[in-house]
């Protein structure tokens, strides 16, 4: 049944050169690694490896039910008020995933009343929030603060959000934060700031919505994953403590999902203490993607990735291959996770980058590009 | 701007004594816990607890990124693997929580060729998949195996998902799995059962699909939870090969989201063990539910979950501040966390019980319920 159904969709993809496949990756593997998204390589730093061992004994495995049952615990309020007091908010409050948190605030914001306005390179899981909200959503070009204001001047509904990301996941360009405020504020609306690959990056860490003097303003909510700058998973939503208190009773991905686990808070509890004490960390992530851009001749971006377009899906997991092959593990990002339809290696740094690596990671790449293309 | 929105709202839900609080629990707590969902008594089992700190000692504190990243660790394959041949089916794909399993498969599935066919008694995550779907979607009354036959004999769609819950969350009654099967078998369709609340309790912890002779079918799908009786966090989608592969090409909550971190993975695993060791566990849940159901005379479900109806939503609330005031933490529901919007207490049993608690638990939550009636 589900063969007839399925086989030839999946024969269409294989045709195409784009099936993807799971290849897990080794505990002890040498390579130097471009791919993931542990930006200030804390993933495996003994402190937050030993504060999530020491938290699974203290509070056990599970969050074992929703936050609104028996699925908060101390360390949920430790990060939630940690993260919100770092980065300049009034309130934080923690999802089990970025993913469901996008989910979570736009839904508890979204219905009839609302227009969400959303740039056009906006991560999946703010475009599926919107598709959940039953808003009307008006899709916008990428960056273009005009068309934004125009919907929201012309807007019957009394409410709207404008959705945005601080650094574009995939491209890595910083969105114009500063003048999206000022339009939603003088149209009566809402800023959400996605600022996944913001926090531990940009704004020295704090990220940039903190940086443009935007954090604790009451038109603006941001939102953060756990599993990116601070090694974990989770996702949290940012903002007034009326949003907080909103959220807690409305958003369906917060009521009905099991609380994030106790290692989970931990180890982003203590990333964020090492990020504290240590506020050089986000530099390297700069300085690492400078030379990863010269190397591949293309712009160096505000955010910590490098985004370097190429010929075809094809070239693009040859040349990933051959990275492979030399000791250096890049990102291969290929229809449809690219939102302008080009295929391209995707290159993030991290703090944990030495000189040799990078010297070697440069090498490697700028070859395996040219011999590709 | 976010107050004039939202302040309003909040008192209209004070005002019904509807709003929801967070409350943390302590490390230390000495209640006897009847809300939570560790059905198995195993997050906080040494053997699970010392897993998952090995785990992250090994493979670092998170993911680092998607599954098709670098977010794929042995460990994923590994629970992957032991689930599936555990539950008798052909393959396992672990998402970072049951919520997204759910949204992953269903939008996967979904689209303008497929027609959903829901229950009514569905859980949220599968609420909020038909809704993501972009798929028509019929809601049958509950258990009515007859409705959904003929919405499936006249549809148009050429292909059809019947989605139910083998053990339905706040009921804790079981779908008419085998007539469900058939249905969906003779009209071409495939059947979709959430084991969230039947893994590690019923079919002697194999869950009732396995029960039911269902499992590894070629038009049954399964999703799990890792939140509940595996201690833990994360999703699992279950069935046949094809099906997993469709998955990681096209679910984007899979594909865009950050991978389960290794600590959550590796108790998994580690729960999944004492489970195939003792598998008198499940035994345990079924005695303490039939004495719970017995006590606040209700009949015994033939899930985890006793659910004792109640007058009203007021009354819920103060019928648990009274049982925890009797050292027993129980679960209030109240809309909209109820399928027939009847405020319930709802009571989880698990393996950890002990006499004296069930003793203690059945006076205190018949006394509770009997001073606010
Ligand atoms: C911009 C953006 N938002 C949200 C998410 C989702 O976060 P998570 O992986 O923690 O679910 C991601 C990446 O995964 C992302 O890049
Ligand atoms: C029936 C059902 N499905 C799915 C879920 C979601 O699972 P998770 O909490 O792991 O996201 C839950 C509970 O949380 C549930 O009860």
């Amino acid at each position: 049944m589900l063969e007839e159904w399925l086989a030839p969709k999946a024969a269409a993809l294989e045709s195409r050169g784009l099936t993807r496949r799971l290849r897990a990756r080794a505990a002890d593997e040498r390579l130097i690694d471009l791919a993931g998204n542990d930006y200030l390589g804390l993933a495996s730093d003994p402190r937050v490896i030993e504060a999530a061992a020491d938290a699974v004994r203290v509070w056990g495995t599970g969050s074992t039910a929703s936050r609104l049952v028996t699925g908060t615990t101390a360390l949920h309020e430790e990060i939630e008020s940690s993260l919100a007091d770092y980065v300049g908010q009034e309130s934080a409050l923690v999802f089990s995933s970025g993913y469901l948190a996008n989910l979570g605030v736009v839904t508890a914001l979204g219905g009839p009343g609302t227009l969400l306005v959303s740039d056009e390179h906006v991560h999946a899981s703010l475009v599926d929030a919107c598709r959940l909200s039953r808003s009307r959503v008006e899709i916008v070009p990428h960056n273009d603060v005009d068309a934004v204001t125009k919907v929201l001047a012309e807007r019957n509904e009394p409410h709207a959000v404008v959705m945005t990301e601080s650094v574009f996941s995939v491209l890595s360009d910083a969105a114009p934060l500063t003048e999206l405020a000022a339009a939603a504020r003088a149209h009566d609306a809402v800023l959400l700031v996605d600022e996944a690959h913001g926090l531990g990056v940009t704004g020295e860490g704090r990220g940039s919505v903190h940086a443009a003097g935007l954090a604790g303003l009451d038109h603006v909510i941001v939102t953060m994953t756990l599993s990116k700058a601070m090694a974990s998973q989770g996702g949290v939503v940012l903002g007034p403590a009326l949003v907080r208190a909103h959220l807690i009773n409305r958003a369906r991905s917060f009521i009905y999902d099991t609380g994030l686990n106790p290692a989970a808070c931990a180890a982003a509890l203590a990333a964020l203490q090492v990020l504290k004490n240590e506020p050089e960390r986000p530099l390297a992530i700069h300085t690492a993607t400078a030379r990863l851009a010269s190397a591949c001749d293309v712009p160096a971006a505000s955010g910590p990735v490098v985004s370097v377009p190429m010929p075809g899906p094809r070239e693009t997991v040859q040349a990933a291959e051959l990275c492979l092959a030399g000791g250096v593990r890049v990102g291969s990002f290929r229809p449809p996770s690219v939102p302008d339809g080009i295929s391209r290696l995707r290159l993030t740094a991290h703090a944990g980058l030495t000189d040799a690596d990078l010297d070697q990671a440069c090498d490697v790449i700028s070859r395996a590009i040219q011999d590709v293309s």
